[in-house]
């Protein structure tokens, strides 16, 4: 028998909380919520909770769910994504989360080269 | 501006906990968790909560997703299946979630009417 998250179906609960981790093997932080298109039932976004670091607040960064690799060892998500290419990445704090407006959503798919 | 939730998007966090109706308007209970497909992104079913009465414990019941519709006066989501329909339902306990797999899907899907 399996359980939900072993097989290709996966529950929200079990994606929220995930570990997030950079192709170096870097812990970065986890995944906080998925931002779901309401009609087509499409997982638009992975919202991911990085930073918190030295007393810092977190921010929340959106990126494509495409870009998310599930590695089994690891067992967390991996983003191909450096340390720079992270810096500049679109981010906002928890206390002010932007309209997803289709402009915003251009915005983080052309960030990340995926198309909208 | 618009939060997430006001748009065509809604995070996965709004989701679930929302309460869930029938077409007369009776509470059911409310949304779970959502069952994602991994490579694709879509959301395949939400899993609702019913149940609770006169001390008894709680089953889940998946649905497709494209059965929920939200209802912006109730704030919660109508599902168009009278009692005998729900009563019939492939439902589980929560401590015996079944394997979601291809064959659990196609009965899931067939009762509902959707293709799987």
């Amino acid at each position: 028998m399996q359980t939900i998250g072993t097989n290709d179906l996966i529950s929200s609960d079990k994606v929220e909380g995930t570990t997030v981790y950079n192709l170096e093997g870097d812990k970065l932080g986890s995944v906080d919520e998925l931002i779901i298109d309401k009609l087509s039932g499409h997982v638009r976004y992975a919202v991911l909770e990085f930073g918190g670091f030295l007393g810092m607040g977190t921010d929340r960064y959106p990126m494509p769910w495409s870009i998310l690799k599930y590695d089994t060892v690891k067992e967390g998500y991996v983003v191909p994504l450096d340390k720079a290419r992270i810096e500049s990445a679109p981010r906002y704090p928890d206390s002010d989360t932007p309209a997803y407006t289709q402009e915003y959503g251009r915005k983080v798919n052309g960030y990340y080269g995926v198309d909208y």
